[in-house]
């Protein structure tokens, strides 16, 4: 493992041959029954239980994803919402997939400035050296909100540098009203977000922050559903890791998501997340596998990388 | 107690005849040394004794603080960084201001959309009825990041109706490069933050979130910072109230803060951090006082109180 993240998800891509990322979004009403009631103690509203089932799905999720692809991604709202015990699964759980060699980005959407900065970037990107939390990991990269401007991206940076973590900048997301604000355009027709990628790169382009494999530690999130417009973001900056989310259930394309890699399969993370870890709920899926929940979600991993490549396949 | 975020906010601004409020950003090393001797165990490097620390500092200077000042704003990220244990101290220190009768903002700056911002909100916004987290409560309001556009905002406004609670969206924050994404302006001269706060608005101003004191619970942040061309956002949005961050330790004056409020003394909320609780910091205080640090942030209050208040005065 190098040091360094940009170079650490450049070899985890070229090694599991895919650009294909899955996010963890847990919620305790879709999870399997066998995971919901093994313990008989199917119970959303007991804190204990529900922490419980998400961890016990989330690991075995991972272990059948591990092998397969570079990086999960892991929404901590779904962890949040069950206050610190959820925070405390959170952390358990990039544990578990550290130690399955995946790369973790933590999709925790933070942003400030100065010392609050700071503090957040000691939760998610520095390991901490606390009595009480001696095995405590932190994910390997975080995404960012820009809206602050270069202030509220530089104490991350710098912490992720220092660290050999990452970070993602919100630059244009995959929701409708998005364009309401990212797609806001001065007199010259520069776009919000064009102007927050020029930002973004200005602190990503310097040369402690590139790794060997030419790519920066500070990338940029990039909605699958923008791909027609927005890919230009690709050529435009070489070194910068793109997260593509939106594929699977928000309804981008395999086609309009692999705009954003380059034509050696790296730079961009294409990431799907309830169409895989929800493979078992789909009928193609479930007519096949039966309660075989884990077997659902390998074949949706395995189909979506076909699809991914086939799409790159056909833009070549 | 009225069951309306905005409305609670108006009677605790008149009742407490300021509209101060008071951040809480604890940080370890900069607590009273009384507070860190006293257990004996003043190690800032064991997770059980900075968050002890840190409860007991914040609980004692809310004490000092609730019978001055209508809110308190407790800034998540300096609980974040002691991982699970911070949070749960964070959550324990809203109940006590719970207790104390404080209206409480929590500082969190989240920002998603869907279902992850529906997860973020049953985090935040709504009290929990999970066994094991019983007494547990949530804070009265908390930030938004609006850079998603309505759809990242309106998942939070529904909680906080539904809930008898409030929202601040980002709309110009008080950092310097705040202006490099915020001031970026359209063809018209239209900046960012003015969309914004145009979107925000739309999202406060309907009938089931204005409230009998003629305020919505969504409102919005504007740093004092930036008062001299901003607070034109005061007449142009009655109904909101606006939290203005940067007074005091971040440089705004009390009478460029002072702008967002309307002449009977309601619709803002200028809040002060670092300048009162770490006032036994200041020569000022210490000279007068000496190791009295509770007496020093007393006397602080009083001062930010008086200058507002006379600040008030000379712009009616």
């Amino acid at each position: 493992m190098t040091s360094h993240f940009a170079d650490r998800l450049y070899e985890a891509v070229k090694s599991k041959k895919t650009c294909l990322t899955v996010g963890l979004d847990p919620v305790y009403n879709r999870l399997p029954a066998a995971i919901r009631n093994h313990r008989q103690m199917n119970d959303e509203f007991d804190v204990a239980a529900a922490v419980d089932a998400i961890f016990d799905f989330c690991t075995q999720t991972m272990r059948i994803v591990a092998p397969m692809v570079p990086a999960i991604k892991m929404n901590i709202a779904f962890f949040e919402r069950y206050f610190w015990e959820g925070i405390e699964t959170y952390y358990a759980l990039i544990s578990e997939a550290e130690d399955l060699g995946l790369e973790i980005i933590g999709d925790v959407k933070r942003g400030d400035i100065g010392h609050t900065a700071e503090s957040y970037a000691l939760a998610h990107l520095e390991n901490p050296e606390l009595t009480g939390l001696e095995d405590t990991l932190v994910s390997d990269a975080i995404t960012v909100n820009g809206y602050f401007g270069t202030d509220g991206i530089e104490p991350f940076a710098k912490t992720a540098t220092e660290q050999g973590k990452g970070l993602f900048v919100l630059v244009r997301t995959s929701n409708p009203s998005a364009t309401d604000i990212q797609d806001f355009a001065d007199s010259k027709g520069v776009k919000m977000y064009e102007k927050v990628a020029e930002i973004v790169n200005q602190i990503a382009d310097k040369p402690e922050r590139i790794g060997t494999s030419g790519y920066s530690n500070v990338g940029m999130v990039v909605g699958g559903t923008s791909a027609q417009e927005t890919s230009v973001l690709r050529n435009k900056y070489p070194k910068s890791w793109i997260l593509v989310p939106g594929y699977g259930s928000q309804g981008a394309s395999a086609t309009d998501c692999i705009k954003f890699c380059k034509p050696d399969g790296t730079g961009a993370l294409i990431n799907a997340s309830r169409s895989i870890i929800y493979a078992y709920e789909k009928p193609q899926y479930k007519e096949q596998f039966g309660d075989d929940w884990k077997r659902c979600i390998e074949q949706a991993v395995i189909d979506a990388k076909v699809d991914l490549a086939n799409a790159m396949q056909t833009k070549l």
